[in-house]
């Protein structure tokens, strides 16, 4: 039944997230090995292969694809470079997991999108690792089930520490948002048809002419209201929450119990400081995940149509956010490879 | 300092509301005791009295306020018919507790604003108990001392077991919201500039053609985002949640947790079924405390000038549910003597 | 049905119970009035009754419970004294809630249930407030119901921010832990019939030879194991916690969740410094049932068999405490008036 | 520095717990295979071995220590056959991964210390895989931290659905206390000195004869007090709760909140069934880090001392069951390789 032995990996970006996929397919999952690295910096890619038995540096994504050793791509360089990389492991036949953004605007998306249709059979598997959170996987489950009945509306909060420098308004949605995008897309499994974008008056702790906090309203193609705060410099830490409201009940995760502590006139809990600690078991489960399928010969994952789908909801966030106005979202019919 | 002895209260209307006000002045708060019910059915009126040591019944409210031991009056009868018993009331100088709304009209409360102002002192209280909510009390308390900083978005959740035969869309805003209005302008102490109403697909819990749920979104003139998720058939149960998200950290209220059981594969707690269990305190506290001022010669709670910002925003919201649009609330400047 | 109007209540012993519960009778309660209050400090006493209209001071409980106008007593003076005064107010045929202790040992106790039996009626309500606690209320009601089966186990936590200057290690059973032997006995509706006193090595927050913590257990005769954490110098609080353990499932309240907050890395809330803020509202209700209860010419808490059983336990487990070991209670046969 | 490359680990016993960690090696961690599966049941063995490449089968651990490609040993066959496994283990100088109980007794338990002291070098890893539980470790570090300062008592809640067939009285202490006797020792690193097991009366849900639930007293060489709700026939589901009690603040583990729903009436999560779902993670990390540590050379985990100290408190624990008193525990000196 399986396909492949151990699955031999090509990481292309060895960034913080390229670096960390390293790391785990290395040390934490079972059934795959790092067989390639590529950076530009070849000194870093050198660096990170020489830890790892077997394991070549390249520059050159080409180069480490057409090596006999890769059996499969993890692309997690930046996304700009992604429609290049994904276009030439096509050209390979390769599976590839790609980090999100699957690329950065909703018409190179399409062309992905394209192209994986002509290759007839789905290769990639896009990076919303909230999908693989045990939390969200409850959720879904629970939804899936129907003993709640339909979902009416869906409250999201999803907050961080503090922005990156040169964190724009626009990242909000393109960066931040989007992982609510796809979440409502899966766990509602509809398409989201319009977005409205609201500023109340900025935080004194977000730089100056940073639109933060964002109030964020999805309409959906079943009729569901889906509503986000966005908060990219609360101070006090990161948090993602969800509440599904529906007819017959509501149902919520995103509140951390595990250690309640009582001192000092308090009780209660830590907040966890950034989405690496908060989503580390997801990101394991969802590499773990995709190198099960792949040594099977299936993609099970966010496809190319989910990766194109966000993208064309992002476009219309930042342009409800720059004119401040409510903007449909325009897709072309889901082909046939993705129903 | 003590202005009067036992206050001898007048209760006008003994619908469920007004029934409930004799029974917790006769039998629960301190200070008042029960001197006068009006109400147009005079079996109903004079049933009420008998139970209650030297109490009168009455058919015609200002016969009641011209009583000598009527010392204040609450009123307990529909919104129609507040205006004139408030008027009448100020012709006696009696001090009044008005269950809300103040009147059923931005345009009608004006007139008692206005009033009000000719007497030249605060004479009315307006019922809007949540103030007196002890879970609000620490929340309000927490915001005013500083220590979240500017508070940037209120999210509120308030839903409702079932609907009332008869019960409209335009209820929902003037009933149910009308409450989060209020909560909104006394936590932050700013005041509603525009009001959106969204409406995701109803429930098919809702009566054919009710528009429920609603999600309604403020905005104020401090630049704070308010939303509120208006529910009224949720089938499962009453509750009323809020969540202030400030600059330097968040506080929430609404998480029932007194009694906790685990049975049955299930952890957790019930849910209360309406809102005289959910508000049983607040409503004693409201009175007693009108109680108090009253007999030092105070008014201290909501006043004619929030009824009236109330009654403006409901309408605004009306126009914004049955519209599709953002609508601006207008409101005349504050007369000093609400300042 | 009523047999007196509003209740004229003598509050003898004006320390810190005492001026609380004058407080509440005058401002708070429906249905009585402070008519006397009673104190070895002449000055103190007048003082307090100068607030009041009507209310006479008075140095003698005798002279105050000969009192035209005294309907019934609050007795709040030191433990010793109680006998005493119980006495005296059975002569007086005055119906009384009596704080506990209601004697300081088992011997007193016995005397003042044997007196109350040659009167024929139940005149007296022992001040175990616990009862009154909408919490402990709501836990009471799922024992009863029967839902949860059987009680198997009952774990308590009481837990004290600090002791009092001379608290000796025999208080914290005294004073204490008295309240979880009644709230043992109260809910479950069985009898304690062995103590065990275990003593970790004291916490360094506890004065110099103090025995705290205690970790108390009771046997009881329906063969349920009742285990109490006894703290009275943690420094972070004041806790009440209780969690019944049944056949069926388990139940537990003293979780305080009514506002909580996200902030500086942490979420949570607040734990009260003292139990007057943490069983406010069960005064008020204690102090009102039994007022309703004395008017309508009944008795329906505590009893002076609850208030004897309580001293028995309390020898024992001071026994036990002294001497290591399991010491067995020796209650007398229940007399017909108090089952 | 590392002295393994990919582990080749001999899996002995193949029942449940043995199977899952065939499974585990196999499709979950990094850096192992299964090289070799053992079972009396030469079928059973078979038929696990044909599912793994490169995997053998036999009936004989001694056959498969001796295999070239197998590198260290997981003991997971019924704890009466542990001592044989191990000292013939130690014959072939492979680390070990040994499944709780080390041995069934103290006696047979120090003869395996023994052994390894004459190794002169640490091989055994004990299964209490509570101490690898994301919880756990939590509540661990914040002790080890300091903060809340020295421990004074700890309560336990250990909770079971049900029983299985034939368990006994004597199998709740040495199966399921067992858990928190290593969690006592781990958590405060202190000893256990003695045991006092009290017996409520059987729950109705207990088959006849069982003692369930028993209540569970250690105490410790550093003065703290543990108790242990043990209970094995809930009926309702399988929980794990601890609460740590220190001088400055206390901390607890064991609230599941990860989903929350609100539906009929109730609010609350769902209670897991049994242990495997709990600490599903638990054993994958445990597992992990035994091969990561067992790579480099290192034994890191529980040690065969910390088996031995279980078992004789084990004993303890049932003579204090067996005979109604409180036993104390006696230890050989702890030797030196162990310190």
């Amino acid at each position: 039944m399986t396909q492949y032995g151990t699955l031999g990996v090509a990481v292309i970006g060895t960034g913080r997230m390229g670096a960390d996929h390293v790391r785990r397919i290395d040390q934490v999952i079972s059934g795959a090995r790092v067989s390639a690295v590529v950076d530009l910096d070849a000194e870093r890619a050198k660096r990170l292969a020489d830890g790892i038995e077997g394991c070549t540096a390249h520059t050159d994504a080409a180069a480490a694809m057409a090596a006999d050793d890769v059996d499969a791509l993890v692309i997690a360089s930046p996304g700009p470079a992604h429609e290049e990389a994904l276009l030439t492991a096509f050209a390979h036949d390769l599976p590839v997991l790609c980090e999100k953004p699957l690329t950065p605007d909703a018409a190179s998306a399409l062309r992905v999108l394209e192209a994986e249709q002509r290759l007839g059979r789905r290769r990639v598997q896009v990076g919303f690792m909230r999908r693989y959170d045990a939390e969200y996987m409850k959720l879904k489950a629970l939804l899936d089930g129907g003993s709640l009945g339909r979902p009416l509306m869906l409250h999201n909060r999803h907050r961080n520490a503090s922005s990156p420098p040169g964190f724009t308004s626009a990242n909000l949605i393109n960066d931040s948002v989007v992982h609510e995008m796809d979440v409502t897309r899966w766990l509602l499994d509809q398409e989201i048809t319009a977005v409205t974008v609201l500023r109340p008056r900025p935080s004194s702790n977000a730089p100056e002419g940073l639109a933060d906090p964002q109030f964020v309203v999805f309409e959906t193609d079943g009729g569901a209201l889906v509503d986000v705060e966005m908060s990219v410099n609360t101070g006090f830490g990161y948090q993602v929450k969800a509440e599904a409201v529906c007819e017959r009940g509501t149902a919520r995760i995103g509140e951390e119990q595990s250690l309640v502590t009582e001192t000092a006139g308090r009780w209660g809990g830590t907040i966890v400081q950034d989405f690496t600690e908060r989503f580390a078991d997801a990101y394991d489960r969802e590499v773990q995940a995709w190198v099960d399928a792949t040594r099977r010969g299936e993609v099970t994952g966010p496809s190319v149509w989910d990766g194109y789908a966000a993208a064309a909801v992002c476009e219309a966030g930042v342009r409800s956010l720059t004119e401040g106005v409510r903007v449909e979202v325009e897709l072309i019919e889901r082909p046939a490879l993705y129903r």
